[in-house]
């Protein structure tokens, strides 16, 4: 049997590497990308090299930059007395999406997952409690996501910034867990229907 | 609200080139090719580099090749005068993975789809009639794919084919269709059901 040229089966290996991409995918994204117009397959080398040379991560936040500190972090007119903790920079981005949030944030680069062997030290959990202690901050939302690995991190930084947060007199809230706009209650799950219970408040807003 | 640093917007654009790949999973991809080593993301980008400068179509064949002609083509010990029809380069390595088959291939590079806009001249089919009017085949196996398009192709070649074979003496054939190898019959189509009855062949090999 008569191989792959080298380079393809070369750029084949490589999309291989990619989350999500096995043989079949690799195979079909290495034939589209042979065939697509030299600007554009020389594009997408360009900007993984651009990506890999220019991206750093924020000094104070840890969100993915290309200048420290980065844009939110060095906004004038953003709020510094909220932080916001999240797993990753695109959880960063869908917060920014939704455009309602106007203090900065905390980028944990990850969370807590002991079986895949991430402990706290993998994160950026030193430099959160180094800012915590720095004395600005009046809020810190933990914004971890609303799964197992993200619950255990968001109790796991409680613990370890209840002592700041006495001390300097900061609210460490969680973000609510409820149902999500737009969904029907009857397609929702037990264990979302639960939460939305459980975290009930008070319907207020009508009274004259 | 923020955007992606620049870099990373344009490596999202890049990737929801490719085709199946939206949004969505070329923010996924891109925050990955990020986290991703130098030197895996850099193999990839040099990967597209050196695919998009290296490989060339077989002069014969139409194959993917480094080298012109291809290894196929080049090889002394395949069978010059059968030639199989393949719509992609990509069915040309599904039958040598097969490994069977000994003869050499036309790659068409597409199908006739005129709804598409792409019409016979925009395959290789003049550089088919071309080989066939040569001399040296015997056989000329159509192998498009077995859906509308390919069928529509193949018909169109068997008609365009007709004289050259007839006054070469070339044979024409059609890959076999019907039940796949390992299939359960009660989980086949009944397409594909009736591909197989219509298809039915003398059933020998058991005389004695």
């Amino acid at each position: 049997m008569t191989n792959y040229p080298d380079s393809l089966s070369r750029l084949v290996e490589s999309l291989k590497k990619l989350p999500g991409i096995g043989t079949k995918t690799a195979e079909r994204l290495a034939f589209h990308l042979v065939k697509l117009s030299d600007e554009d397959a020389m594009g997408l080398a360009r900007a993984i090299r651009d990506v890999k040379q220019n991206l750093t991560n924020c000094s104070i936040c840890y969100n993915f930059t290309e200048s420290d500190p980065c844009p939110v972090c060095g906004d004038a007119q953003r709020d510094k007395s909220t932080v916001c903790v999240v797993e990753q920079p695109k959880d960063l981005m869908a917060f920014e999406k939704a455009g309602e949030y106007k203090g900065v944030y905390h980028c944990l680069l990850g969370h807590i997952a002991m079986l895949e062997g991430i402990g706290p030290e993998d994160l950026t959990i030193d430099a959160l409690l180094k800012r915590a202690s720095g004395g600005a901050i009046k809020e810190i939302i933990l914004a971890t996501n609303p799964d197992l690995e993200g619950e255990g991190t968001a109790v796991y930084l409680r613990d370890v910034l209840a002592d700041v947060a006495k001390a300097k007199g900061i609210r460490l809230t969680r973000i609510a867990r409820g149902v999500p706009a737009g969904a029907e209650i009857e397609n929702v799950s037990s264990a979302i229907l639960s939460d939305a219970l459980s975290g009930r408040s008070a319907f207020t807003g009508g009274e004259r």
